[in-house]
This record gives structure tokens, sequence and C-alpha cells, in this order.
């Protein structure tokens, strides 16, 4: 047999990836599995998108330029614009397959093997999945749950930082966790950043979604940082369209969009359908965002108090995203998990939940605790909370907990 | 400034990118630029590929499963039965975005950081962009223009493999040559892996495409080979829609494909659209690939024997894809295609051709060849041939050749 690579040997599967053989199993069973375990939004992707597709007049559907198209990297500066950043230009951005390939070209841009990069943790455990893939190190530093999550004190970032050091990742608002950054944490990371001349790669795939009246700073907010920051930003969330796979990388410094037009320029060419769907999604006035973030605050307002309602649960209200990470009075979360696909339902339906070990370098961090997203309409939240609540009581009475 | 990657500072631009200001600058004064180098074919989307997408009735554009929705993988499937390989299921495929994506896989699947992958050259030339990107090396196997690009004697195959090599990588019929491999060819490869425990990595994206009655033999069609062969797919030729990003890789290794399978999971998902686009254009009784064929078939015929007409000029008969290279009369190709840009032009038109260089290990060996795409149309190559003959007499007399 063929060797296979160390680095597809040291990929971690993803945090669900052992359950979907038990979700599977019990909808065969006839249950009903509400998924509150990924972060695909049933919200319509606006008409308008739709409408550009169905309305597209070419006769080849031909590679768009590596960079991506200057129709659609025109929305996007505008939109910056609007965000505030004027400086921006077409050229500050190269349009990726989705924020994800916006991360793999910032990782592959900026190291080689055996580099590190440093992560606040529990994270988006896919940035295993990019890390892994060029065999480069992830360095957590712990957030907690009884901070919310906020930013860890910067010395310990300071204190891991090593001569291969090449990058700080964050997500603000953040997957899993739903913390919005302030601009004082932000602030410190830009310092930090500047002193070792290391690059913040922040993830904002997330922005438009905070709540409470409050609005995400974007590390854009730090002109100082020019050379040494890059934005992962993508359309799947902002517009509900997780499908097309448009998403840019942004950076203001020529040097790494240059090296990272490299990788672009290897794979030829970013989507050109999905370019046409979000140009069209960009052409409005705020509405949809506005309605849709208004469902969202809806949404987790009712999950989050439910939660919290639950006897031994315990759960930060997140300020953006649509997840939120909960601790949960049982043993080991990933057990819990399983379990409630497997052993248990309630009326004919169950949930599916991310067990929150895999956001964690160190999975036993996460042990007591999982992720749900709200991405799923208010009943069914409703439903799944009392499901959640009634499992609980069961499973703790069966391990006598 | 922050730190770029050795993989990025080792990147090979495309063989054409310094030429691009040029033409840009020809453009701009009113010269008339025939795109001869690139593989973008003007050919038509078939319309049920077309109307697919017009009649798309979703609400919200979701993320395709990491491996492709079963509806394409099925229509894959089908489509592989037709080519008589009836053992293949849906689970032999992962739906990547372009055959790119396939070829990024496959690298990573059995490659680290100082493996060797073996290639005949001169080979389409993003293969080093993969291999860069995850700083595997290129260890080349020149095949020669007096041969038609034939596969070199397998035994300059063997003598190159070494405890790092994971890989041999063969393109049929190739990008750039157009040659297609006898069986014979593919028996000594297969054997060689064999012995070696390697893989083959297939690049077929131009399967469809092979002239003269021939038809194109598939690594697939060596059933030895199960652990050891993987075929890189695309739809970008095959249905002329390169911008819907839609490929494949396919194997019947289950380990290969689980290895893969971690990097597709980790960037979610495959376009959605393109393979909605995809799956329509598989609906077909294969008249429109024969009647491309047979326009590809018209245009090479004119343009290998106009080509063949021009004193000096030397250009093999390419029996597949839609490249043919040809070697000139010159000192220099690269100089020679820029001089073509920048300093001449017949009746306000000229022509824009890749010097053969970037297609070797060692430029040197493309210093006097040039690839040239049959992706215009009749009327359109005629002229560039013209243009060629001409350019090439006035080029000898300036330097005296
Ligand atoms: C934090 C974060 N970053 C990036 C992505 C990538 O999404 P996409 O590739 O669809 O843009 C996701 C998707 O869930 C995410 O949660
Ligand atoms: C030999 C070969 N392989 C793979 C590709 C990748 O094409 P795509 O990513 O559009 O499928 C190309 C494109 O020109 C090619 O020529």
């Amino acid at each position: 047999m063929p060797n296979i690579s160390n680095r597809a040997q040291h990929m971690p599967p993803s945090p669900v990836r052992k359950l979907v053989p038990y979700a599977l199993k019990a909808k065969q069973q006839g249950i009903k599995v509400y998924h509150l375990n990924i972060g695909q939004p049933d919200i319509e992707t606006p008409e308008t998108a739709l409408n550009a597709l169905k309305n597209i007049d070419l006769k080849v559907l031909e590679y768009a330029l590596s960079e991506g198209n200057i129709e659609y990297r025109t929305a996007l500066t505008d939109y910056y614009h609007t965000l505030g950043f004027s400086d921006l230009t077409p050229d500050n951005f190269i349009v990726t397959n989705g924020g994800s390939e916006a991360l793999n070209f910032a990782i592959s841009t900026l190291c080689d093997d055996g580099d590190e990069v440093i992560i606040p943790e529990p994270y988006y455990a896919n940035y295993n999945g990019f890390t892994s893939t060029f065999n480069v190190n992830v360095v957590a530093v712990p957030s907690t749950i009884d901070t919310g999550f906020a930013l860890p004190p910067i010395e310990e970032f300071e204190k891991k930082i090593t001569d291969k050091t090449r990058a700080i990742v964050i997500c603000n608002p953040g997957n899993p966790t739903g913390y919005l950054y302030t601009r004082e944490e932000l602030q410190q990371l830009a310092e930090i950043a500047l002193k070792y001349d290391i690059v913040i790669i922040s993830d904002e795939v997330y922005r438009e979604y905070v709540y409470d009246g409050k609005q995400q700073i974007s590390m854009l907010d730090f002109p100082e940082l020019s050379e040494n920051c890059i934005i992962i930003d993508s359309e799947s969330k902002r517009y509900s369209m997780c499908g097309v796979r448009i998403g840019c990388m942004l950076t203001r410094s020529k040097k790494i969009h240059d090296a990272a037009m490299l990788f672009a320029q290897a794979r030829l060419s970013p989507v050109l359908l999905g370019q046409i769907a979000a140009t069209a999604a960009h052409q409005n006035d705020g509405a949809y965002i506005r309605a849709v973030r208004e469902e969202y605050t809806h949404r987790r307002n009712i999950l989050v108090d439910l939660l919290n309602a639950i006897p031994g649960v315990i759960c930060p209200k997140p300020r953006g995203a649509f997840y939120c990470v909960a601790e949960l009075p049982v043993d080991d979360t990933e057990k819990f998990a399983q379990w409630l696909l497997e052993k248990y339902s309630l009326n004919k339906e169950t949930i599916m939940v991310a067990p929150a070990g895999g956001f964690y370098s160190d999975p036993e961090l996460g042990k007591k605790q999982v992720r749900i997203a709200y991405v799923l309409k208010e009943e069914d939240l409703k439903k799944s909370a009392e499901i959640l609540k009634e499992a609980l009581k069961k499973y703790r009475e069966e391990f006598s907990l």
C-alpha cells in the first residue's frame, strides 16, 4: 500500500464526524434530528442573488481572473468603503472559493513546515485542518467560559511567541463562542503583532451578525498593521449562500498579496457563478442584513435563556455569530452527544450538538461543553431546548451523575 | 515586514505571467491580440447546463456535502460506467473545485515536505504550483519533440525513483504536447508503480478530446493499480464550463480516498451550482462531445498544417487535448513572444503564445518551443498562422538569425 502523507495522518477529523453515522441511524429509525451542530443557516438567500443566476446570459462559462473578476472586486471594495475603509481598492482583494480557501492561502503564504500560529481557544475546528495541511503547529491560548471567552491576558500570547511564530489567528465575532472582541483587546493584539513583526489573521466572516446594538470592530481599523494583517471574509453566512463558495482574502500588504496570488494562479480561477450571485447580493440597501440580524437576535435570546434555565447548564450570552458554547452537567459531552442520537428521543425527536472537545487543542478542556448553532427557526429551537432539558435528566439518572 | 513562506518564494510564476502587461499595452494601442496562450475554449457551454442554472428553484444555496452531492456523484458514476468501469460507485469520487483542487488533494494526500514526484516533461506548468505549495520536488524525465513527445524509456523513470518518490504524474492526452499514451506505455508505468509501490496520478481532463478515431486509454483500465492510482478529472474542458469549477478526484483505494476526504472536509464543500450545471451537462446522448471533438479536429488540422508549412517550424501532430508544442527558428521564444506583443503587428493584429520554457524543469529545454492552444475558431487560427509566419521573417531579419 502506498504511503499516506504525515499531513493527512495528522489531520484531526471534524468534531462531529464520529456522530454522523449515529445521526443517520436515528433518521433511519424514523427519529427527527434537529441539527444544532452545524453552521448551515435556514435563512433564504437574497432573491436578487438567485435572480442574477436565473438571468445569466452568458454562452460560455469561462474562467474568472485568478484574483476574481473586477465587477465583484469592485462590489467588495464598495462594501468595505461603507464600513469606513476608504483606502481599499479592488487590488487589495483576492477572491477565493469560500473563506476556507482564503484561510488556506493565508497559512500557505506565511508558514512553512514546523512554523507556528497562535490561536485563542476554543477555536473554529477547521483551523486545525488548514494548519495540518501545511504541517504548521497550532499553539493555543485558552480562554474560559467564566469570562464569557474574552481574550486571554495578552501576556499569555507573548509568552508563546517564538522565532517560529508567523501569525495570531482570531475569529471576530467568534465561532464557536460568539464572543465579540473589544477595541482594547484588538489594540493589544495589534501592538504585539507589530512588536514581533508577525501577522494577525482576522477571520471576520460573521462580521454582520453582531447583536445588542453593538458593532464589530475590524482589524482593518488598525492602519498601523498595514503590513501585518490579513482579513478573511466570506459571503457564505453574510448572504446565506454557503454553497456558492465565494469569499476573499484581503490585505493592505502588497508583499503578502503578491505571494498569495501565486497560489491563486496555480488553481486558475475562483467560481464565476458565485461571483455573479454575490455581486448581485451586494446591490441592496441593507434591509436584508438588518432583517436577518433581527432574526438571529431573536433566536439567540430564546435559545440562551432556555439553556440557562436548565439546571446545571451555563451559557454565556454570545454577542455575535450564531453559535454559543454551553457547559452541561455531564461527564463527557462526546459520550452524551452520541447517546442523544443512539439512545434518546422525546416524541420521536432528538438533537445533534457538537461536543466542544474538537474546538480545543486539548479535548479535555471542552469535555463538559457543547457548541450549539442557532440556525433553526424559533419553534425548532424551543423544541430542541426542551429535548436537551429532558435528555439531561434522563442521562444523569442513567449514569448516576 | 513579516516573513513570507519558502513555499511561496519558490512558486514559479505562470509561463505567460511576464507577458501579460505587454498584451495589455498592445490592446491599449488598438492592436488585436489572438490568445493562443491559454486553454480557455470559445466553445459554447451546453444549453442543458445553462438551463439547469436558470431553472434552479432553491431558496437557500446551501453547502454541498464535502465529497459532493449524491446526484452529481451518481452522474459521474454513470459516465464512468459508459467508459467501461462498471465497478465504480459514487463512493469512489470526491468532487472538487476543478481538476486543480483534485491535484492539490492528490499531492497533499501522498506527499510531505521534501518528497518527490516524477513527471515526464514538458508538463502542465501548474503541476509546479501544486508541488511547490507542499514543498514537494518535481523530478522531470525529458521527452523530446523528435519522438512527438512519446513516453521516455521506462528505465529513465526507474533511474529516478528514490525512497522519497511518492508518485508519477502523467497527463493523458497531454497538456502542453497533445500526446496520447499507448497501452504499452501505460502498461510500463503501471508495472513500475507496482514494483515500487508508488502511485500513478493520471490527469485525464482532456480525455474526451482525442482525434483520428483513436480513444484515450484511462489508467483505470489497469485494475491491478487499484491501490496505486488517482484519476484527476474535470468538467472545465469536457463541457466548456471552466468557470463553474467542478472536477473530481477518483480512486479505487479506500485508504487514499479516506485520507483525501480529510482535506475535503476542512474546506467544507465544493461548489453547489457547478454540480447542478455539470449534472445537467452529463444528461445527453454524446452529440455535444462529438460535435466539439469534430471542431477541435478541424482546428488542429488547419493549425498544424499551417505551422508546419512555415519555414523552420516543426510541430508534431497532437492526438488529443487542444494544444501543440512547436519549435520555432528563433533564438529564445520568451524574447520572441514579448517582441510579438511589444514590437510587432500585422494589420493591427498580433498573437500571444506561451513560451515553452515554463513547461520544463529546465527552461533551456523549451527555449526554442512555444505552446499554441487551438481554442479559437478557424478564421482566427488562419490569421494567427499568417501573423506567425510574417513575424518570424521580420524577427529573423531584425536579429540576423
Ligand atoms: C469561523 C469561520 N471561518 C471560516 C468559515 C468558512 O466558511 P466558507 O468557506 O463557507 O466561507 C467558517 C464556516 O463555518 C467559519 O465558521
Ligand atoms: C492538464 C490540466 N490539468 C488540470 C487542469 C485544471 O483545470 P480545472 O481546474 O479548470 O479543472 C488544467 C487546466 O488547464 C489542465 O490543462
